[in-house]
């Protein structure tokens, strides 16, 4: 029996879709497809029985367990397509509890930012909207490639958890998403949109042509220091971000990717 | 870290429900949920660590590792089902390669049977249709509790597994299977229906008024001995069963619950 050799992330989030995790808000199937795929190994290679145990229980006790590895693979392909991809590609997104920021393929390691908005959502007991901090966190980078937000139909789960409705809502939000893409995913299929590809690509000048923000799936910060996650929801990234990417784009024509 | 203490089949099944299975030919969300359950106290328990890692290897190589324990559940509820249902509720399905049998409340531990169909569906590379054999085994008795064919909306990736189309088929057949059952169930909800719960209480008198069939979600079996499992599809259980067991029900009136 061999060890696991490497996990197929990729290959992980596209079963992931098939089993309701839109893999930023929803993880749940995903982190127990991966739990089992390294179980074997943990409990063949730990230092012993309870140091295994103990990882599993900790892997398998926490439903977002595999977004770690979806964001480290966003990373990862967010920078190959910023080398590769043509000018006005978003290749990264993330936001720090004040500003959200873009970065966009043809103008290097520029962030484009603006403020912040906070999600809208539903709380977990005993919090409320004014509780909330503006969003914040690097997961969004997983939208980038076609994942949360933009796989909604995926998940109607998910749409009720953040309290965005039901199937129609979701597959609604999907179709608008594509809207500001250049692409379908080739692997992250979506059953309930009869095998089509999630929206990939996000195109700095439709986002600014349509006026569609991307919609990003997203925990629900405290603005109280080490409150931690108290609810889920949805949240726009600011237009200001791609307009003036945009404008960046205009006024440096060529190319200037890297 | 306490061990398990026992799994709770129905909170996997209606879990499972919102990761695209639909328990009887799609079990691999909730075979991933189950070994993630299990793993932590396997590894701790297990004589030794390759003892473990070879009984978390058997179980998650196995996508239908689940299927086992959903029958035996669907068991016991059929079986509490029999002695408390009113008659006329179908309480067991099961098909031996030749004839299919169910099992009605009020009628004893009769089975009404007649000879059954060969599925339609899709064949594992290598086999075709004239190697199948006639549908066989005891797993559609999970059909009476609400899953299988039943939860078909659930499981759009299933319905193109089995070569029944997309999620307005699999929609279709659930929907045409609440016109045959007493009731929805409470647990197993369906995100791609908006949180409505699978059809539940097959009715022989609501078969035989409607003509139809309940539908099944089964594995294809080789004819030749030995081979196994060639493919998956559907198949419906033969009306004759059911118009047996009206006349039953009409020819010996009264409680014969048990």
């Amino acid at each position: 029996m061999n060890d696991v050799g490497g996990v197929d992330v990729t290959a992980l989030q596209s079963e992931g879709l098939r089993r309701g995790d839109e893999c930023h808000n929803r993880n749940v199937a995903s982190s127990a497809a991966l739990v089992a795929q390294l179980a074997p190994s943990i409990a063949r290679r730990a230092q012993d029985a309870n140091a295994a145990a103990d990882l599993l229980a900790f892997m398998a006790g926490n439903p977002h367990f595999f977004l770690s590895f979806s964001i480290a693979s966003a990373k990862a392909i967010g920078d190959a397509a910023h080398r590769a991809g043509e000018p006005g590609l978003v290749t990264a997104i993330c936001a720090n509890g004040r500003s959200l920021g873009v970065r966009v393929s043809g103008l290097g390691d520029r962030w484009f930012t603006a403020p912040v908005h906070v999600p809208r959502g539903l709380y977990f007991p005993g919090f409320e909207p004014e509780d909330a901090n503006p969003d914040i966190g690097d997961s969004a980078i997983v939208e980038t490639i076609g994942l949360g937000g933009f796989a909604m139909a995926a998940s109607p789960s998910v749409v009720r958890f953040v309290g965005a409705g039901g199937l129609a809502d979701a597959i609604r939000i999907t179709e608008e998403m594509a809207e500001i893409c250049l692409g379908e995913h080739p692997h992250f299929r979506m059953p309930t949109l009869d095998e089509r590809g999630t929206p990939v690509g996000i195109d700095v000048c439709r986002v600014v042509e349509t006026g569609i923000a991307p919609l990003i799936n997203t925990g629900i910060a405290g603005r109280a220091p080490g409150t931690g996650q108290i609810g889920a929801g949805v949240v726009r990234a600011p237009l200001a971000c791609f307009e003036a990417a945009v404008a960046a784009l205009v006024s440096e024509p060529g190319p200037r990717n890297g």
